[in-house]
């Protein structure tokens, strides 16, 4: 309710075109209509054709059918992460078209088409173990209406493997880049593509990587421009805020 | 050199148009060629008008004004960061046009005149004391090519203060956040906006806040989708992603 | 026992009213009695109507159902918090009314009604995994003799949730914010309410939340002003502060 | 403005005793006032007589200056933490009755005399060394209209020594201990009073207390019941919390 | 073997009482006898009346098996530390005569009688939770023959219970203080008696103990002189060295 | 493909002895094979006589499996490290050659003889418990054509176990040592003997050694020059280490 | 006051040899004494021949001249850690017998001569830099009535060096040992001899030494027992436990 | 002192040619000279040619010029590191050959002339501010008898610039490389060379750097194969490994 609108509403009330309480009953809600808040309260993301999310984890079974339950009920796409099997074949009872993506650990209920953007995200990693938070990120993205281009295995330790796929790496409008270890990568992608570069540390590596943070802290004084971090395996985050970017 | 231009220069030779060791001269230097890599050679900052960046610290100020020396031949835009004032004095005997924003500590030699974006880059800080960072990043944007609004002292403690300036926040292309202490400044601001975020821990902040350590954690924790983060006091890399964001 | 007390009882030893012997049992124990020691040993909390706490953390199911079997003979509520399902399998074992809340982990045994303050404790969760520390805190102020109101899923990504929630919470006489990953909610709290705020940083999280550091050094560095911190997940310790601060 | 302000607002527009374009100023702002922001706008602290407070550490002596400039315009009381000497004098040209406490660091401006609390607060240290923050804590809650008893160094090596000052530590209604090392004066108080104890690690201490961080862990994780820890060397925030829980 | 003994060595080679061949036998080993190393090599332990020890965790079952079935063939008194239930039923087949304590985690096999001195080591916890730790450290005190006085869950929370237990603390000749949490049980108890303090850590704890490391830095930093520590659960070292304090 | 081999080329094509389409197929892979990335692509390690390596944490066994299965086509020796028994059973139901190490964790598949050197690597450890990463370390060197002297539980404790052994240890080109707790052995070693020493910490100990990170530590901070270090467990890391400076 | 003296007492008020009054002032501080804070109280340390210590770091120059200038009418020895010249200074002026160890920074003031044990400390360092904490560590012990034997500069590096001194350190009672870097020396002492070992990891190494934590991880995981640590560079304590050893 | 020697000594004592005295003299230090402590003692390195090395960090301006001093009687090479300015004024006086790299900060004593071995050392550095510690490293080596090329500030950020030193980086026998920020550079060389690379991280970067710990973790993660790690800025180390295997 901007300016406009509450004028519109005092000159009804003036006029009598509108009761008292009818007015109070919008002015009381004012505060948040205001600043956008009802955006959020009557779900932004729907309007813009973003899922609904819930991060599982933490969660109980009960409690994430419950809610899938409940939003199944406002026929929104719904994307729920860090879903282990169990919680799956839950929400499978209350969602029959509900699907599962085992590596991305994802729940994915597609009721309205998801439209795609033309721009692509690519989604690099440095190897075969990191998959299963790129997964996250892709399929996070995917669902949020972006294509997205897998770019697997191309660590530093055989650069050429990188140097063979930065075409398709340079055609992404932004990049993710999810390595584990010393999480180099993201700094020499970071030093070859003049494109936003999301990083995502992975806790994928021997005893002092300790469980992503050598990665982590790699990729946060990463020497090339352009890099920014998400949390430690944080495929979502990664995704998300690609989306974001690459809808822009 | 693409395919195309690989065959060219090989019929060339077939037909005796180029000289072997011509050829070779080529495609001895094929890999950074076709990897782009000649583009950073030959600066690819600087055609597409970017300055050159020189990070100061841990030079001495002899080598800050060498190099500034050097660059300064090739009628380029500089841009100096954590520039001391005896570094800048150094650099001005060698640059008369050299300016000093001694809150940024940067120099800033602007030759070519710097078209801006028409977009604009929100630059938001918690408190006061959090101007240092937020500065070298807004001064950094803005010798990048882009508008900066500058929404200072907005910190959660007084969360009035930021619904005031949502208005300004939300028109933003891309927001850069800068905050010590316990840094929610970026989740809250996270919650509020749908652009992306560029989180800044800062090192500002009573004994836990371990020179900045606290807010990183919780600006990697951010609840709120969409915020990504850099480096403790890294305000320039804020400003240069904020760019390359901002510019897509 | 008091100056007066001592000298009354040395009055009587002179006049004869009190044996030597007598006198010196007393004054033997003097050093605890005198600074209240005994209090602590005679059960501070029964006198003032608190349960006896039991830690079970560390403890074996054998030495938990000796230790309320014991103290099922002095007719007090106990409190037994971090306690197992077979934990508690065994203590009903031994003491038939007690009840278990699975998610508090919390064992409770109810001799004697706990009458309730008028003023009352809010507990207030940034997500739904919260809620485990959150019922924690609850169960231990409801029963330490408070009323509580529980206020979940009102992080701060979706901050328009806890505007909606803000009078309950300002109607507390003492807060407990219960989040983990950055831990955010506990400055927004901070910075909107004029009571003390207990925040308890929970291990909900990505990695680098590292099993709730974020949450406690965010909390710990909150630019709000009347925001003190108990130990991670510890939502007992935050029932128990809550319970003290409600009855001053 | 609650709702019947709302209410009868709306009813003088209807009546034509407001003008719209009045009620519309008084509406615009309205998120704000319902919220409850305006108090913080309109400087909820002077009115329950709280002073302005200034955190000038990493603020310029002339954005202190400026601050406490403006601020002097509007007969409020004001108190400034973490300030330097230099800090002082330049404070004390534009505004001649503020006063400066070298160990705690504070300069305040007293313009309108402060009313006492009948209850108080206790400010107990393990150490001489623990001074500064213990000053800092006292001199703020004093100056937010608090009495303070201090008690100085008791630390746990010497037991006795916190015997003797029991009586008055347990008459306090609420406690602030401040300590370095290992921080266990901290548990022993809490395991001595049934008082909230506000407990501050101090930076005092050989190597491996890590600038605080040893007695920041041993504080957080009191094996005594109503025990909260606020930052390292935070006796503002203590002060704070104290002062707030004193008034309830 | 020493300079005399060398001497006559070289004068029974001269004067034929003692073969060329033999000698070099002896002298071969010289370095090690010489500088103690012999000592250890026969087994230093055993001629003092010490077990021979074996440290079980990250040792296979058969590995610790293997070790005891050699070094039974010796007739020495054996400790096993850390041996799981597993290991102890394999050492059972190959050693009828093994107990083993499932608290401390030690398998004790008494070939010959052992000794016990007069003066006693006196083990304290903090808690119930600390026993298996301090269990580890009587049971390896007791089997290097020490006598050992067991006072447990005397933490500060409570510290009139410390004090009807300090005349049997002091009266100890050196003191093993186990506590986890804040530890802080290790200063109270080094202020008020002057007999050595072997403080160790135990890993029990909320959050924040991070495994023990804050009742490590604790005790590191403790205000009491006479305090030192060892690792975190590291029973069986000060049980050891408690061992060789009380025998000097 | 150096400039050599490139200059013959263009020669053929010039002669016509070489197509253009068939040049062209050569050149377009020139960036790599110029800076040496074909190496890599046509596995360096094969032509050096290295076998392929497969880390096997992070991935499924059905990736391991496929990854085995593809390999096997070729003729190369397999080296797979951290892979679990039940990866095993996978790779020999594709590759029935293929052995395993269970100490050692690897399974190797040897298709061609393995020539080793004539200088051999030494590997050193101070306990039995770090075994399973010594094994790791000389497992790899012997795979990689070395030979190895395994040198078991030599640890400071008993230092002249260490002195019996310096004989074959100084014997050795490069000296491997994996060691736990404080890692004192490395340096010790190091101090003893002139060739690089290449130390492994290992994960055991008690609880402060932190997974490793006190033997880093110590292991980093070596008074004894000629020592470097690799990452916690990291059996694998030094054997190839090892083996290529034995190579030299 | 032992039971017996209080029975004297009563029997003294009984029979009218002592007033109420009297014996009410004995009483009144009995808690103290009974429990042997008086001990504490009356200055424990004098009685013993101990000095009084005074810990400087964080102290004003005038508070330590101050707290000098108290004791020094006590007759009382008095030790001053961690002090300045600047504070040496000023307790000269006060009491012109101070003395300055610039190595140690210890102002030592001896009214009564200091008695020495029989029986010796043995203070060993690794390296020159570590001499200001072993002088600490060694002044300290003497003025507690130690005879102390300085072995200087035996690191691991060359250990020869220590087998040299090994005879005198072997008669020692108890051996300190001081060590940065990587802090092996401890370990290795350790192994060589059956004396208790206090080790003291210095602040002195490379990057990675982290100001003595490597070397304090490194003491607390040391592979052989009869090892414990006290705090990074606190000579003192190594000195006051050793000294305390010593007198067993 | 071999068998051997010891059987033909005991003959001669035999034979009377020796005397049982003369024996006793060698026997006494045959533990050192058995083991080759000897060498050590009598200055190993002198004899290899290599210089005395003095470690300045810790020392005194007296103790450095003081070992000099003594050094200098004995006409060996002597290098010492972390030489400040005054310490190398002080060496000057009394050793008039002394040099000073005031980059390097070491002081360098030539008196006989250094050989140097054919094959060389690659020191590469990832950026200008990294040049202290290749400095001192490359001196080092320098200094101990090696070649040394020195490759600066071709960091992964422009990696085109890494690509265009390859060929001198591949021609070492051992490389050097060190890097602050993210050390990316390390993993990168790693995967292009099949040499043994000594990674040197440093304490350059932004404030997540934390003095070279991102560095470090990364190195020490290393996705490639034959990296090995010293100690943060620990240029001397690498230089001196460098040497070691330079010289195999």
């Amino acid at each position: 309710m901007n300016e406009n609108e509450i004028r519109e509403l005092l000159e009804n009330v003036k006029n009598g075109h509108c009761e008292v309480e009818e007015a109070l009953d919008n002015l009381k809600e004012l505060p948040f209509k205001d600043l956008g808040y009802a955006n959020i309260d009557n779900h932004r993301e729907i309007r813009v054709g973003y899922p609904e999310v819930i991060y599982c984890a933490g969660k109980t079974v009960e409690q994430v059918r419950g809610i899938v339950e409940f939003m199944n009920t406002k026929n929104n796409n719904i994307l729920a992460t860090r879903a282990t099997e169990e919680m799956f074949r839950a929400v499978k009872e209350v969602c029959g078209e509900a699907k599962y993506n085992s590596m991305a650990k994802i729940i994915t209920i597609e009721k309205r088409e998801i439209p795609k953007k033309d721009t692509y995200i690519a989604v690099v990693t440095a190897g075969t173990s990191d998959m299963p938070v790129a997964e996250e990120a892709a399929v996070t993205a995917e669902f949020l209406g972006n294509k997205v281009e897998r770019i697997i295995d191309v660590g530093v330790a055989g650069i050429h493997r990188l140097f063979n796929k930065l075409e398709i790496i340079r055609g992404a409008k932004v990049i993710i880049v999810a390595a584990g270890m010393e999480g180099a990568l993201a700094s020499v992608v970071g030093g070859l593509v003049d494109k936003p570069i999301i990083a995502v540390p992975t806790s994928v590596g021997y005893g002092a990587s300790f469980n992503g943070l050598a990665a982590l802290l790699s990729m946060l004084n990463s020497c090339a421009s352009g890099v920014s971090v998400v949390n430690i395996d944080n495929g979502f985050g990664a995704g998300y805020l690609a989306s974001v970017i690459n809808k822009l």
